[in-house]
Formats: C-alpha cells, sequence, structure tokens
C-alpha cells in the first residue's frame, strides 16, 4: 500500500480521490490538505481519508506519506512542489505545471535536485484511448504524423479561482492548451523539437480579463504542425477531440461526447450525466466510467509504479516545462500577431530531425504522385517525372 | 491482497488474469490450472503466477487461496463449482453458469449449502456503459422500460471447444444469449418474472451441428420484451450494442464497435485491434481499454468486494441459473415454433406485477394520446375522450 | 409537363407535393381533393395549386390529370384507385396499400385490367441510401442476405385518423410494419418467397384499441429473416434504421436520427427540426433536406419515369399486395401465438430458392470454420473433418 | 427548359451533368465543349448531348444555349466567363473564380457590365445540411456565431492540372480552401467584413511545387474567425467537415464520410463506393446520393431559379472575387509569416460591425460567468461583481 497526501480539496481532488480508492486499488490517501477546515473535514469523511489538516507543510511531511499530489490552483503549486521535494517526496503535480516557464523550470530543477518521483499530471495523455492510439503510431500504423489536433472546449470551469488571473496567471489557453499541446506532442513525438508557435487568442464572450477563447499551431522541427482549440464558451458539454493525419493514416478520438452512449430522457430524472453535460433533458451523453475515460486511472498507475520501480513516468515534470514554454510562446504570439520562436532552456530529445519524406518511386523514370479508383472501375495514376518534373495522368486496369 | 485459483489457461483465462492484475490491484492470480501441462506453464510465466498444475483438485484446495475463478469450457462447470464449494471456496463462474438449467440448479444448491460467496461471471452486464445506463434506468430516467435489445454477434469463438456441441452443450444461443438475456433483465427489472419465451434458431452459414444464428423474445410479467440477437456468422468484427426503449426514454449503447475511436490505415502495421476485428488495414474501430470496456474490471471489483463484504455480488449463480432456465425454454420454442413458458423452480423476485401504465390524462374528461410540434410552430394534440372512446385532434399555440 | 390529381390534403398530402414542386421539376399538381374546402383552398394557395374541389371523382376525372396521386387514410385507398382505374389514369398510392390483404388484391386486380401505370409509394425503400445499400446488395457486395432488420419507430403518428382502428384499419403494426416489412424484402430478394411469419404486438403506452407496438420475423424460402420492429411510444424522435447480416458484410443505414447532422441549441430558437423531433433545446438531430431523405424524391422519378416510359415501377400494387399479405398472417400470428403460414394468392417470384449456403473448403479434407487474428498475431484456424466431422484449431504464421 | 452548354467534359464535367439531368429536370445540356473532341463525343453519348464541339466559342454562342456552365481548369476561368459575359448568356463558374483576386476582379466586371446572371458554383455552401444549418444559424439557434471550422481533405484531385501550378494557379489552398473560407463565411455573415488573416501552408508529403496542405484563420471585423483546414495527403476518403461555435449553441456537420450509412465487405465487390474512397473492402462509408450531398442538386436549382426570375443567386461572383482576396491574402501570410489585411476593392457588406457581446446580468451588481450543475445536483454559479471585478462562486438549489 502506497499512502498519499492529497493537496487541494476542490473538484479536481474528488476526481483525484475516487480515481485512487477506485476498483481493486492498493493505494489510500491517508491525509488530505485544504485552507479550509470544514471543506478537509468533509472531503475526509466522504473519501474515509484518516486524516485533514489546514498546514500544508504538515500534510506533505506526514510520516507516513509516500508520496504528494497536488490538486491546488495553479499560483500554489510551486510552492507545494518545492515543500516536498525538500521533504524528499515523490511529487505528481497536476497540469499546468506553472504559471509560467520560470515556474516550471524551477520545479523541474527541486525535483531532479532532491532525486524524487516526479510526475506531469496531463490525464488526458493518459485517456484509454489516447494512449492505444500513440502507441497505434509509435508501431507505424499511420506512418509519419503531419498534423495533429487536439481540442477541448466547455463551458468554462467550475471554481472561481480559474477565472481570477492573478491566481490562475491565465486564461483558457494555459487551462487546457497544455492538455491539447502535449496531446499533439505525444502523437508528433515527444524527442522531436517544437520549434515555433503562431496563436490567437480574444476575449469574446465571458466578462473577463483573461482570453476565453484560443487557437494555436506548434510547428516542430520534421514540419509537423500541433494544433491546439481550447475554448471557454462552447456550449453542449466538454469536447475533447483528437484527430491525426499521417502519411499512412488516420486517427479520430473522441474522448467524451459521442463515445458510443446515447440516452433521451423526457423527465430529466437522469441525474448527473457527465462533467459539465449542460442539459439533463433530450438527448444526453453520458460515458460509461468518467474516472477511467478522463485518464485518471491509468495515470495513477503509471505514475505509482514509476515510484515503486524507481524508473520515470510517462509524462515528468520534463514535460510540463516543455509545455509551458510552449505556451509563454502562445502568448507572446496572440500579441506579436506572428509566429514565435519556442525558448527551451533544456532539451533533451533528438538534436536534429528531418524533414517529413514521403515521396514514392513509381518506376524508375517517375515519382508516384496519386492513385485513384475510378466510379467506372478504372484505375488513374498521376505520375511526375522525376527529371522534366511534368505531371502526366494515365489509367491502368487492376 | 485476495489470492485466486484460475481453473482454464484458454482465452478467456488471458482476459480474467490481465484485469485481476491490472491497473493497481490487489488481488493475485496463485495458481493456474491447465489439462495441459505445457500450457499452464506458458501462463503462469507470461502473467508472473507462483505455480501451476494439471490438477483441479490441486488448484482449487491450495491452502493459500481464497476464491476459485472458473474459466473453463461449460462442460466443466459442474464439476469445478461442485468441487470449490466442497472446498468451502468462494467460486466464480464464466458465462453460462450450466449447459442447461439443471446443471444451473446443481451449482446454485451446491454453493448456496456450502455457503460460499458466488458470482455469475456475466461481464457484460458490469460494462462501465450498462452499469451507469442500468442505474439511469433505476433512477426513472426513461420511465417504465417497455423493450430492451441486447446483441452480441461475431464472426465466431476462437476455440474448437465451443464449435463442439458435446463440449460446449449447445450453439450461439447457449454462447451469446445468455448474454443478452441478461443484459434485458438487467434493464427490464430483475425482480419481475420472464414469463414466456419465443425463438428463432438456425444454421445457416457454418458446418456445424448447432445453430449459428438466433433471435428471441423474452416476454416479461408486466409486459416489457427482452430481445436478444446473436450471431456467430456477423462480418464487420464484433457488434455488442444494446437498446432501451422505456416510456419516457431511449438509450443506446455501442459497447465495442463505434465508441469514439476510429483508425484507418493504408499499410496495416497497427498490429492487434481488438478481439474479433477481422481487417487490420482500412478503418478499424479499436476500443481503448479491452478489459475495462468489455466489463472485466469492474465485475471482479464487484465480486472480490462481496467476498470481503460478505454480501451479494450484483450476478449470482440464482440469476445464472435464471438464464439457464429461460435459454432451455429458448431452446423449446425454436423446434415448437410457438411460445413456450418459462419454468422457474425458484423464483425470489416479485410475486405479481402489473401492466406498464403510461396513459396520461389531458383534462378530466380526455387522455393526451400525442403532442407534436409541426413545421409551421403549431402544436397538435391528439386526445381520447375518456367516455365516448372518441380520438380527436386540436391545434394550440405554445 | 405532366399533371397530377392529389387526393388529400393532410400531412403526406403536403410532403408529396413539396417533393413534386421540388428542385426543377417538370411536374405540377394541377387540382387537389380535400373533403374539407377550406383545407383544400388553402392547400392549393401554399402551393400555387390551379384547381381544388370537394369531389374525389372530380379530381380524377379532370382532364388535364395524368396521374391520380392518393394521400388519403387507409380506409379510403380502395375507393379512389377504383375510381382512377376506371378513369384510366395512372395512380400511386400511399401506405398500406389496402386495411388488408382482400383490398389490397382488388386494386392489384383493378389496375392491371384497366392497363394503368401504378406505383406502390413505399417511399422508405427509396431514400437515397436504401437504394445505394440494395444496389450494392445485388452486387453481391454482402454475399446472401441472411438477416435484414428494419425499425421504424416514433412517437406516434400527427394525425386523429392514424388512431381510430376504423378508419386506419389497424394500429402501428399496419401504418410502419408495412414500410419495415417491403425495405427487409428489398434487401433479401424480391424474388424469393416469404414463407411465415410470428408477430408480438401489444398496447402498452396509448390510451387506443390497436396494437401500439410491434414485432416480428418473416422467414423467407432460403431461410433469411426479415426483422421488423415498429412503435408509436418511442421517444427522442423518429428513428429509422436498417441492419443487413450478409455472409460476406454488413450494412448500417440511419435515415433520420444520426445522419452526420448534429446541434445544440441553448435558446431553442431553432424552429422546426424534423418530423417528430420531439426536442426544440439541446442537442437536435436534423436532416439536410427531409423530402429527400424520405424517399420522396427519388419515389416520384421512378414513378412518373415508369409512366412516361410505360415500364413498371420499383414498386408497384403487386409489391403492395404482397406486403398486406405478411401483415394479414402477422395479424394472425400475434393471436394464435405462434408461426403462420403468408398465403399469396398470387406469386410472381421464383418457384423454389435453395437454403443460403456458404460453407467454404478449407482443403480436400477440410470446411473452413474461421479464421481469426489473435492479439500476439498468430491466425488461428477452426477446421472441420469432412469425414468424422471433428473440429479442430490450428495456427499458422502469416 | 432551359438549354445549357457545358464547358468541360472532365470529372466536375461529369457531375455537374448527372446533376443537371438529374430526377425530374427541365433543364438540358444542348452542347458540350472539350478541347479533345473524342472526349467530348464520349461525354456527349454518355449524356445523351446533342452536340459537341472543339470550339469554345461556338459553345458558347449556339443560339439555343441560354445558360454557360464553366467546369474548365482554374486558367481557362477568365477567357470562358468573358466570353459568355459577351454573349450576354447567363454564365455559372466552378470554384475558384480566378486564380487569384485580379482575374476574379475582371470575370465581376465584366458580367456587372454585360448584365447577365452570374453563379459562382461554390457547392459546398449548398449541400443540404449546409442550407438547413446556415438557415438555422440566421435563425438565432446557435447565437452569434464566435467560431467556424471548416475542413476539406482527401489523397488528392483526380486530374494532372490540379497539381501542375501553371494551370491550377496553387495547390491546395486554392483548390479547396475556397470552399471552407466561403462555408465559413455563410455561417459567420456574409455582410461581416473579413479583416485579416494567418495562414500556414507547406508541401509535406507529395513531389509537387505547390502546397498539399494548408491551415488558416480568417478574423473577421466582429472578432470572429472562420477556421479552414485542406490537404491533398489524407488517408480514408474525402472528409468533409464543419463545426460552428455560437454564444447560444454549436453545429457539427459531416458531409461525406460519417452520414449514417456504413458498409462491411468482405468480398470487396461493392464497386464504385463514393468519390475519393480509397478503399473497397472493410469497412466503407458511402453517401446516399452523392449529386445531392455535395450540394449540386441545390445549386442548379438556386442558380437557375435566379436566371428565371432574374434575382441573385446565393453565390455570385462577387462572392468568388471576396474568396479569392482572403485567399491572396494567405498566400502573403504563408510567406510573411503574420497576420496579413485582406483588402478588398469591392465591398457590399456593413460599413461596421460591433464586436460580439454575449455578457449577461445575473443581478444589477453582477455578471453570470457561469452557471453549472454539479454530480451532487448543485448548481454553481460564477459571478463577477460590475464595480469591484471580483470574481466570486456560490451555490443555489434548483
Amino acid at each position: 500500500m502506497t499512502k498519499v497526501a492529497m493537496l487541494g480539496a476542490g473538484f479536481i481532488g474528488d476526481f483525484y480521490t475516487f480515481s485512487l480508492h477506485g476498483q481493486r486499488s492498493r493505494d489510500r490517501v491517508q491525509v488530505i490538505y485544504s485552507r479550509d477546515e470544514e471543506r478537509g473535514k468533509a472531503f475526509a469523511r466522504k473519501h474515509g481519508i484518516p486524516r485533514w489538516t489546514t498546514s500544508m507543510k504538515d500534510a506533505i511531511n506526514d510520516p507516513e506519506v509516500e508520496v504528494v499530489v497536488i490538486g491546488l490552483p495553479n499560483n500554489l503549486h510551486l510552492e507545494a512542489v518545492l515543500m516536498a521535494a525538500e521533504a524528499k517526496k515523490a511529487v505528481f503535480c497536476t497540469k499546468p505545471l506553472g504559471c509560467n516557464a520560470g515556474e516550471a523550470k524551477q520545479m523541474l530543477d527541486a525535483v531532479e535536485k532532491a532525486g524524487v518521483t516526479h510526475g506531469y499530471m496531463e490525464d488526458l495523455v493518459y485517456t484509454p484511448k489516447t494512449l492505444k492510439a500513440v502507441q497505434s503510431v509509435r508501431s507505424g500504423a499511420v506512418g509519419d504524423v503531419i498534423w495533429a489536433r487536439s481540442r477541448e472546449t466547455h463551458p468554462g470551469p467550475h471554481s472561481d479561482w480559474f477565472w481570477t488571473k492573478e491566481i490562475s496567471g491565465g486564461g483558457v489557453l494555459l487551462d487546457m492548451g497544455c492538455h491539447c499541446i502535449e496531446i499533439a506532442r505525444n502523437y508528433i513525438g515527444k524527442d522531436i523539437r517544437p520549434v515555433e508557435v503562431i496563436c490567437w487568442a480574444d476575449t469574446l464572450v465571458k466578462p473577463i480579463d483573461a482570453e476565453d477563447n484560443a487557437l494555436g499551431w506548434v510547428r516542430y522541427e520534421n514540419g509537423a504542425i500541433g494544433q491546439f482549440e481550447v475554448s471557454w464558451s462552447f456550449r453542449g458539454g466538454m469536447d475533447l477531440r483528437d484527430e491525426v493525419m499521417g502519411t499512412e493514416g488516420t486517427i479520430w478520438v473522441n474522448n467524451f461526447l459521442r463515445t458510443g452512449f446515447e440516452m433521451f430522457t423526457a423527465g430529466g430524472k437522469g441525474g448527473y450525466v457527465a462533467e459539465k453535460a449542460e442539459t439533463e433533458k433530450g438527448w444526453i451523453f453520458p460515458v460509461g466510467d468518467e474516472v477511467v475515460e478522463l485518464g485518471y486511472t491509468d495515470m495513477f498507475t503509471d505514475m505509482f509504479k514509476a515510484y515503486e520501480t524507481k524508473t520515470e513516468a510517462r509524462e515528468t515534470f520534463y514535460d510540463g516545462y516543455i509545455v509551458n514554454e510552449i505556451m509563454d510562446a502562445c502568448y507572446r504570439s496572440s500579441k506579436s500577431k506572428k509566429w514565435e520562436p519556442v525558448k527551451l532552456e533544456v532539451w533533451r530529445g533528438r538534436d536534429k530531425t528531418d524533414p517529413i519524406n514521403a515521396i514514392r518511386d513509381y518506376d524508375t523514370d517517375h515519382f508516384l504522385v496519386k492513385e485513384e479508383t475510378m466510379p467506372d472501375g478504372r484505375v488513374k495514376l498521376i505520375l511526375k517525372h522525376k527529371k522534366t518534373g511534368k505531371i502526366t495522368q494515365t489509367e491502368v486496369k487492376k
């Protein structure tokens, strides 16, 4: 049994604890830290947690605790991580790692210096579909990835602090862009350097200072594009979709809103449908097991296993740092209105990646541009002469 | 930690063991029984199981073993259950419980007499979507269920014994009808008596003695119909879909073939896609985590929890017995070509259930037959006069 | 330009006229017949029709009229058809053809004796998807069809007469079973004799005398099953789905409720969504062009072309008669609770059809039962020895 | 009957002619122009066209011809339009209107000076789903549109000239970006000025000079973003999808690859599946009626009706010109790597559009930021104080 200090008794702390205590798990939350004593006590009661405290330090230094799980507002991540590193405890921190790359870099340095296991809790990289899809990509199922779109949109977060820039550090780009950027990076290849970004961010719908909508492209060294789309003003539930275009294939993943589970209810007695579902009547689209489908189960499995076996988690603070740097570049780009370079103080991937090249020979003289079956059954070939460059078409029977 | 004897080193034993050892589980398979020593040894190696044996008795009586999990061909369930009951071990048996209701009744009697925890491993009742959908039905989201369709079709089972009637006890009706019948029973209400059945079964495609296709309706005492559709000659993968029609709503569940995960691969380097997927190129439809999506994870959670807390599992041998009786009636009906009564030696549900009644008053004189919004925005009402019985239509503005 | 007499100014008359006057059509409704003068006048105004009348006879005998289109309640079809046949006009009649097979036979005899073009307006056989799917079946894309399911369910019809058995002649089985039976017959093969039926019909939800839910299987001479499912108590819109299982393939058609068009509207200002849509807020599922998607456009194209070229329409009164006979057998079966033979006074298809046979040789000694790729990449074969009948499994590498 | 000169006997000429002669149409192609006599003759035979010619001028000046339909390579549009305008014939030109805005402007000037009816044949704006979706947007169903994504990707065009920049004038951006840009413009509002663009374009997969992949955002004066995604290297068929995010709702349209029609075929005898389908075996996804679903039918209906009634078509050369100007800005941006202004010589929409504003009062002191139902049924409100700007959360029961 691995004992855990949970920092934060909010929405995400709930999800984390449901997941840690779920199924036949051998891990347990030992102590819950909340600034608000009543809230901590209620949380402990709900989840059967032995202790609660209003002191972050006491929670982390609880002698039985081996792992610290951080589910706090963004502006408290740095403090909590530094404290856990000092206590030499394994530390898993929710996303985004820092409010900016500077904070993230401090956290990375701290845990590496302390030599403790660290995990960047980018849960959406761990959804069962994403794990299997990324594995398929690595095994060559879609060839080279040339474009990966990740989209997370919903009607806005559930706690006031997200909407307050001094606490959150930013708007929807920081809150959810981090998910999409890291998902695309997993598809394209985590060892391929992100080179530059263009980003649009605007406050279109909500009465807030930070951006409520953002779009961006991250260009990788091999020419691939990671595209993110995030919004706090989407209507209809929580839309978590990824699309991957490879030279040899395509992947479409829908994690939440169309997963083969559809319900119509005239009376609306269905109760809670799903996170940010918006409607309780009419057609609704639940998921089976939210904690599994959102990746929490597989994320904790990976991170606790890394802790037990002294290996690296799939997502570490290093990854969290890279994502923060990309987001910093996005914020610069949204102001400069041009492509901005991604500045990496640390890079542990490939030094140099060649451009994607999928050009195929048709015969010694020609490249194959395209092959297509026509309505009448003929196969049409488009060829390019290697020397003259002339493009011609021809038809063959198959 | 709960220690398990796994009986059977085949396809389903693999799935069960992956599930038991999956995620952060605290349960472990301690010994594997296989008639074939090499196979048992290989299975033990693959799953990190300490012991293997070719003696069913030794496996069951292993002093460390608390729970016996039966993943054997149908004709061996009875023997294995009787042995486990004698050894006073908890016993979880794969579906169908018996080759017929007589066998199932013997098993039920044996475990109840021995006072051991028993679980009927009807995994498809435990898929995350089914669990949540059944919960929604119970909470009133769709009103009274009047019809539940459950469909399981694929291109046929993976081991020779399924196709040999002496070992399997029957064809696709026995192999997969049991799933669909119990799923529909969960939606309609497990305490409502199944009264009679009509069944069609035929051998249309495969060179076998048993039926390779079957359809059936089970009529429940309140008038609801449970419809099953099973086939060993479906093309395109494994189709696991349920549909529920209630007086106030509708549920559509797709467990396997359209779950929001779609992949196109030109090269076919994707490797294993999913159970019975049929294709490795072109458009393929994997699931995220097969062990979760097919219900194994939640099934074992429920059954081990029942064992630990000395409560009843959601699906017990009693349920397995009911399903066997329904299937026996189906086999009779497929020969007699008429509705056949379901004969239950044991019934623990409601003595009497009234017919479904969803008739709504419109006003003191009329019942509401229907309300509909027309293309031009008018609302049309169809009313029936309570005394004269006359049906009229009228239009109102909303 | 072909000039039309439209009989009936109700919901279906509207759809027919929108379709006849739609796109770049060269056909025109010349006269509208309605029992109610005000209604006829309003209809004429809405659709730009030159004349209206309350005399069915005048409408049919209008000298400019070449084609009579019948969109009347079921109990008026016979009278209208006899009148049109007497006037030697081409006549297209809505579904079901008769209230029973006796009426249908009289209509068939009348039009054939008169030598006029006749069309059975089974629109759902003409949806663009159904036309293409049936064409694919005929070209061999799915092998032999062994099962075809057709489902039409919605919250009930829009006019009072449907709910009144004296006018409609029956409940949901007669109203919509006719669609599903003929769709399945198109997939299985219109020249294969329907042999027997089993049918369940019940009044579960609505305060009416006729059945509001019905299910049935029609067994064809080659062993194939046509399955229909109809309901007037479905919640969530109009569900028009077909599924076909062939020895070599599968077809799934969704004509109306999931067609790649999804809308969420918080305000509900969307207006008319689609026929029987039930909701105007939340997630709604319109179709693109209702008149096209429901088959009206292609149906009239086929029938007017048949009239112009003096050929047979795809669906004639003969087909309508066959469907009525099948439904009569269904009503008998729902009472007798057993399979009932389909009695055909006229049969113009094959005299005899052999059973479906898809058994494949593996080698000279064995039949192939099944071939499957396993998770580890091996290919497992299930074989049956031709002489001994023994079933064995073996593994090969590919 | 309206008589047509068809210019171009290629793939698109086929589609246009099938559409013009389809269903019960009263329009006919009278003469076909093709540079290649054999090809023109074969085309005439296939479609039952009375005359063919190798002289564009003769085709246009055919005295019976009232309407000229241009289905020629991009570099011939200008010449053909000028000739038709001179002949005072109505002229409908395929997309893109010009190879650049300069050409488009010349064409616009020519037809307006000649006073002839002109149509910009942007068929994808006319798909039945798009027409209905745009109508829903105009009626307020989704509030103000803040983002519209239009995606068209497939494995590349079918004729050699598309791949040859001298003839096509550009790559995938020019070929298909025009579709997506105009679709988004229809959703956002054709009277709202497109202000600036950012575009990425690259040659990643194909051995060609022009771009084979491009992405872009068009920013409109009210703050809305039109996003386009085009590719000639997509695998899996032709992907035509649109997504619209409004302040009050959402629209998802799938025009081609997931439309409720799914087929699995083991044998591959299905023949032609759909334009650019890529596979003939395994799971395939046809559409019902390709000519309807791709918008040709409704497009010609609109344009011929405009001609007959002397009104404006939904899409005119003015729209084609606007699209060309946006694409010119995109090409500039893809080189400058920054947002580029859209330069419009002609603008006939609103002079000035205010920013989207969806901020809602909660009470006199607060704006409503968000309202959400939590898993336990509470409703959480996020409010912003109008004066202090402080954001707080509160819970209410409903």
